[in-house]
């Protein structure tokens, strides 16, 4: 069931946040200075949706915040655009200023007191790469001033961005994630990791080092997860560890380019793995400071919306 | 259905060799001198059975071939004799001559006919490591007169293993072809991938000579299979090869001290991976020979029945 807001007042209402990923779809409804009156979510997200899905599963959360008698304008990021999304909403190329408002797509009116807009992605074309969703928390860190710097955004598909005066102009993503889910789900492995998660331990720590310094060696290690339980009574918990810290080290070592001589990194995830990735890079001596993904994602929507209202396509 | 041989001259019958893998059962009916009488097969490989269901499985297979009257040796490798199998069989440690007979474990009687032998793993204590069913293909190349060199043993655990004057001193297990269908079926990727097997071509290749010169790359060049198809067109078979290769040229980084500076490579495996194993070792400039697996496994097994019959387990 989706999670519904409490009835507003709907005169303050002046448009309405979204931030639609594969998985989980977020609605906040703002005011005119941008504070928050209320939010909803459901967990209908891209990936478990066709494209005529898209409006009824959007008016489930908000259809109670809205009257007759108005259009309220929606902002939307992440999948909801991506090819298989409601609306394609084309890739802007690097280097380029993330989530820009006035590049938005309108959905062809619907009849239902929505004006839905959708900000496009991000692509790369050396090395080939796509980001949509990300872009818009990273967006929010600008928005609080931070115009430089290096940003990662750990998950499913791990980003690395490198933010200069105001522009994303380069970014990397890693299969971090998935691959760390696939590996331990659907190979021998399975029998041998814990499926809970745990604190960034000892064993993290040794193994993010030591995937940093040989990360050649991931297959054999990955392997020798298995040997290390059968002949060494390696516990399910620290085998899950160590599959972690070779994973995000393995990322670490391919993405050496972006966190060497760094002063510190902007890391943007959920706090267990924000974590994670702190002790990761303290493992290679880099600090990094943690940041909220919904309430930057909400920040980056808003300033978009300012572009938004004020540029070409506002309403 | 399982297969099974013709009826077969039981006079001639002497013992019955069996390699009893986590997806296949294989049996073969053999003469005093080794000469092959008949074989038969089934899908009920060790995966799919608890302990109870070994004995029926095997006697689906063989039971044509007893008479009521003698009790018939059968010696079997593989994970038959893992933890969860019919009946562990010790892991015996390297360096050793690979699948002894006199190490069989016998089954207790079951009263059908049969007297079960199980032939031991191979362990490794530094790295840990473990082998099972691949050392009895490898004591068959031994047979053949191989008793110095290097073997590579691709499949979803690709061992790498070397020996010395008869001995097998050393072997290393890498997660490659797991890791491969894990990383195609579970992740982002099988949006973009393939399913069908290919040649190795000139995609393949590149990504071998690519992860061999740049192993921690991997997670960005795995996910960037996907920004590719999206941007670039990649078509799905190229996706599939870039994959395959990044993933074994992955694996020939972290066990370059085995094939570099050899004069050749034993590759024992199906002949569909061995020609992507002898296309990746020819891009890093290692000449490689292929072997047909199921016939190195019976003459590994002939070597230890002659060892079993002669030494102090013999019946």
């Amino acid at each position: 069931m989706p999670f519904k807001g409490e009835a507003i007042d709907w005169v303050a209402l002046d448009w309405i946040a979204v931030d639609w990923g594969t998985s989980r779809l977020r609605c906040w409804a703002m005011s005119a200075s941008d504070t928050v009156l209320a939010s909803a979510s459901s967990a209908r997200g891209m990936g478990t949706l066709l494209p005529g899905d898209f409006e009824p599963a959007l008016l489930e959360c908000v259809g109670d915040w809205l009257t007759p008698d108005s259009i309220v304008p929606v902002l939307c990021c992440g999948m909801v655009g991506a090819r298989g999304g409601w609306l394609e909403a084309p890739y802007r190329e690097v280097p380029c200023a993330p989530a820009p408002g006035t590049e938005a797509v309108l959905v062809e009116s619907v009849g239902t007191g929505l004006a839905v807009h959708i900000l496009p992605g991000l692509s790369q074309v050396t090395p080939p790469d796509v980001m949509r969703g990300e872009e818009t928390s990273v967006a929010g860190l600008m928005a609080c001033g931070v115009d430089s710097g290096l940003v990662c955004l750990p998950g499913s598909h791990s980003k690395w961005v490198r933010l200069l005066d105001g522009q994303l102009t380069q970014f990397s993503s890693s299969l971090t994630g998935e691959a760390f889910s696939a590996l331990s789900q659907h190979t021998v492995l399975r029998l041998t990791i814990a499926s809970d998660e745990s604190e960034p331990d000892a064993v993290f720590a040794e193994s993010v080092k030591e995937a940093v310094a040989q990360p050649e060696n991931t297959l054999c290690a990955v392997f020798g997860l298995r040997p290390s339980a059968l002949l060494d009574g390696l516990n399910p918990v620290a085998a899950r560890s160590r599959l972690s810290g070779l994973m995000i080290g393995l990322e670490l070592a391919g993405v050496r380019d972006y966190w060497r001589g760094a002063d510190y990194v902007h890391v943007i995830g959920e706090p267990a793995l924000v974590a994670r990735y702190v002790a990761a890079l303290d493992v290679v001596g880099t600090r990094a400071l943690g940041h909220d993904p919904s309430q930057l994602t909400l920040l980056g929507l808003a300033a978009a919306r300012q572009a938004l209202r004020s540029g070409t396509c506002g309403n």
